[in-house]
C-alpha cells in the first residue's frame, strides 16, 4: 500500500510532528535522510516507523520498525527539506527527568535559534558532554535542531527544567558564565565539576543565572564586534575547558 | 517622494542586489536594520543610498548619502527579512586585489552556507584576523552573509582568488589544515605566520590545499560525531592559535 492522501489519519499524525504541539501529543519526532536514519537504527533509537517515498530502496536499512511507503507528494509534505532524500524515521522522544549530570554539563539559558541549538548539541557530543539543561529554549526535537545536530541528538540527555530544578541538580558544581569582565577563558583551568551557561542570542545570560555564577570567564574580543554567535561561544567554552 | 512601484528603474536596480548577478553588475550590496546601517555610517563604509520605509524616522542617522523613501510593500520587496526594521543601506562593494595578508590569514576552501560564512567573518574580526581568502565559496556580499557577519563585513579584506593566487601571496606562511591524524590543536603553538584553511561543509579541504599543507592539526572528537560545523571548527582554530 502506498499512502497518497494528506487526509489519511496516519499521514495527518505524521505531519503534525513538524509542530511542537504534535510532537508533544504523540511523543514522537522526525529524523530525515539516509545518514540520520541509518544512525538512528545503529544507535538503537526507539523507531516507531520508517517512512519512504515510493521508489526509494530501503532494503539496506536493517530495522524492525514498520515501514510506510508514501507518494513523493506526501513525502514532501511530511518533510521540511528542500531536496528530501526519500527516507525518514519517526522516533520516540526519550523521557528525561532532570537529574544530576554525568560529569560536566551545559546549560542553555534562552537559546531561540534551532540552528544554534542543533550545532551546540553536535559540538557538545563531539567534545564529550552528555548532559544539556534547557531553560526557556527552543524545542530540541524540531526538525531543524535534529538536522543541525548531525546525529548528536541521539547521544545527549536533554533536560527541560526551571531555574530551581537546575540549581538542585547541579548543587556543588561551578556555574560558569561568560561576560566581558571575567577571567580569560584561555588561561583558566577548572578545578571542580562545572556547568557552562550559554545565554540567549540577543540578551545573553539571564539575571537568575548571572547572580548564581561562581566563575565568570571572558572570551577576548577586538572592539569591532560586540559578541560572538551563541554556538561559537559555546564551542570555545566547551572545548577549552576540557583541553 | 515615496517610491511605490516595483517597476521603477531605481527600485528594480535595488531589488537586483538580492542576487549575485545584480550585485556584480552594480558593485553594490545591502546591509539591513538599524544596527548594521548605523555601523556602516560609523565605520565609514561608502554608502550610496539609505532606503527607509514610509513612517520610519531616520533623523538619528548621521549620513550624507541620498535617502530614498519607499512604501512598506516596496521595502518588504527589497528586504529578505521576515520582520524588516524599515531601514537599509546600499553600500559600495570594496575592491580587493589579492594581496599579502596583514598578519595571519583565513582561507575558505569551498564554504557554501551563507550563515557559516557570515559567522566565520564575525568570529575572524572578533579574534583579530583581517584577511580572508575565498576559493570556490559563496558570495560574501549576499544578504544572509552580511547579516550573519554582524558588521564584521565592514572590517575584513575579502579576496576572491584561485589556488595559484593564494600560494603566491602566502608564500612563506605555514598553511594549516585540520584533519583526523594531525597534532592536537590544543597543544600546538604556531612559530611562523600562518593561514588557516577551512574546508567545504560536506567534503572538507580540497586536495589542492591538503597537498600544500605544512601543518596538520586535529580537533579531538569523540567517536559519536564525524565532524564539527565549519564555523565552529573555524572558531576553534582561529581562537586557539592566537590564545
Amino acid at each position: 500500500m502506498i499512502y497518497s492522501s494528506k487526509q489519511n489519519s496516519l499521514i495527518k499524525m505524521l505531519a503534525s510532528l513538524k509542530d511542537k504541539k504534535g510532537r508533544r501529543e504523540n511523543g514522537l519526532y522526525i529524523a530525515q535522510g539516509v545518514k540520520m536514519v541509518s544512525e538512528a537504527i545503529k544507535f538503537n533509537q526507539e523507531i516507531e516507523y520508517i517512512v519512504i517515498a515510493e521508489g526509494f530502496d530501503a532494503s539496506f536499512l536493517d530495522c524492525n520498525a514498520k515501514t510506510i511507503t508514501v507518494t513523493n507528494q506526501v513525502f514532501e509534505y511530511l518533510s521540511d527539506e528542500k531536496t528530501p532524500q526519500g527516507v525518514l524515521a519517526v522516533i520516540k522522544i526519550p523521557e528525561f527527568t532532570a537529574n544530576k549530570p554525568n560529569g560536566n554539563a551545559i546549560v542553555l539559558d534562552g537559546i531561540q535559534d534551532p540552528g544554534n541549538l542543533g550545532t551546540i548539541i553536535r559540538t557538545a557530543v563531539a567534545s564529550g558532554y552528555s548532559d544539556i539543561y534547557l531553560i526557556n529554549s527552543v524545542d530540541p526535537f524540531s526538525p531543524k535542531v535534529v538536522k543541525a545536530s548531525m546525529s548528536g541528538i541521539y547521544f545527549v540527555n536533554l533536560y527541560k527544567c526551571t531555574y530551581d530544578e537546575l540549581f538542585q541538580v547541579i548543587d556543588g558544581y561551578d556555574l560558569i558564565v561568560s561576560d566581558l569582565d571575567g577571567d580569560n577563558l584561555f588561561e583558566f583551568k577548572p578545578k571542580n565539576n562545572y556547568a557552562i551557561v550559554i545565554g540567549n542570542e540577543g540578551n545573553g545570560v539571564s539575571n537568575e543565572l548571572r547572580e548564581k555564577a561562581s566563575v565568570v570567564l571572558t572570551i577576548p574580543m577586538t572592539d569591532k564586534i560586540e559578541s560572538l554567535n551563541a554556538s561559537v561561544a559555546a564551542a570555545l567554552m566547551m572545548y577549552n575547558l576540557k583541553n
